[in-house]
């Protein structure tokens, strides 16, 4: 029953990932998105578009890399995708998915460890396909909403393409999709 | 290309879920919480408590369970779990469902309706884990928090046992641990 209780307290502690706030704002919506709801919607993303995988994928394994994502957030606070990513900050998000996942009965929580790193690293298939999904839901939302964070933040539309022409990396299909949409924002000066 | 755009609507349409506030608060904020990221937190407990389903269960379908089993309060709002279960509400809920799956390519959203079903009759192994899972969150919010939503609605304890204990038929040892934290409440005069 003591194995319970751990899991309990760390349900608990992750309940603060609902008060983690992204750059983005969820469609319709003038209130910033947190990362709990983002989480969830990226791994519905993955698991509706699952056959548009370049490479053959566990579909499974993709979602938990997705559940567990951005539990380091709940230490590290969100920072935007374009920001230079520095070692400094990794390091702290690692320590931040430790300490929660420690909270785990004993030898629970290295497996989520070890697929949190697999998904920062981005070199398998299933992270690589985690990692397109991942910019989905973002992308979406500044499209449906002129370019929201793209104004506010100052992205160009240089960085834009470049960064997320990782999709490409996990799904060629869904990033032929997006970069047509993306054109088309350009073309509407909506992303400069 | 045209079934990548299908699906694009479908996540566009999946982010009114953001905005579908429950009675409950999530630990230590003030304001409700919304559906969307108590379906993250819900997955995310399933899958670190299925080592404690009564029956063998398929941790990835009742992920994928939960992924959907809210979406048709887009359509209906979320609804107290103690307020009568009506057929007419249980109708629009499904046709909800099933409004937003038709956005999904032809013959992929068929899989989800059953799953969503399957939760809603909690009639085999995996759906009766789900719901029991689903009954946690709001219970560990209610014991962190005074038993907010009990007062706020007028709960009693009778109530809260009664409708709980089907968290037993998911797992019985989850429910053991659970009785008695909220016999604790009891005993604190939280839960009356």
């Amino acid at each position: 029953m003591g194995e319970i209780e751990n899991i309990l307290e760390f349900l608990v502690e992750t309940e603060k990932l609902k008060n983690i706030l992204r750059k983005t704002r969820p469609v319709g919506l003038s209130r910033r998105e947190n990362s709990a709801e983002h989480s969830w919607h990226v791994c519905l993303a993955a698991l509706m578009l699952k056959d548009y995988a370049n490479e053959s994928i566990d579909i499974n394994r993709v979602i938990k890399m997705l559940l567990i994502h951005d539990l380091g957030e709940i230490d590290t606070g969100d920072t935007i995708v374009y920001a230079a990513e520095t070692a400094e900050l990794k390091s702290a998000e690692e320590e931040g998915v430790k300490r929660l996942l420690d909270k785990l009965p004993e030898g629970q929580g290295n497996e989520y460890l070890l697929l949190w790193r697999e998904f920062e690293a981005g070199e398998t298939a299933d992270s690589r396909f985690a990692r397109a999904i991942d910019r989905v839901p973002p992308l979406i939302q500044n499209l449906h909403s002129e370019g929201h964070t793209w104004r506010e933040y100052n992205i160009s539309k240089e960085q834009v393409f470049s960064l997320n022409h990782r999709i490409a990396d996990g799904s060629a299909d869904l990033w032929c999709v997006i970069e047509k949409k993306l054109s088309s924002a350009v073309d509407k000066g909506i992303l400069k």
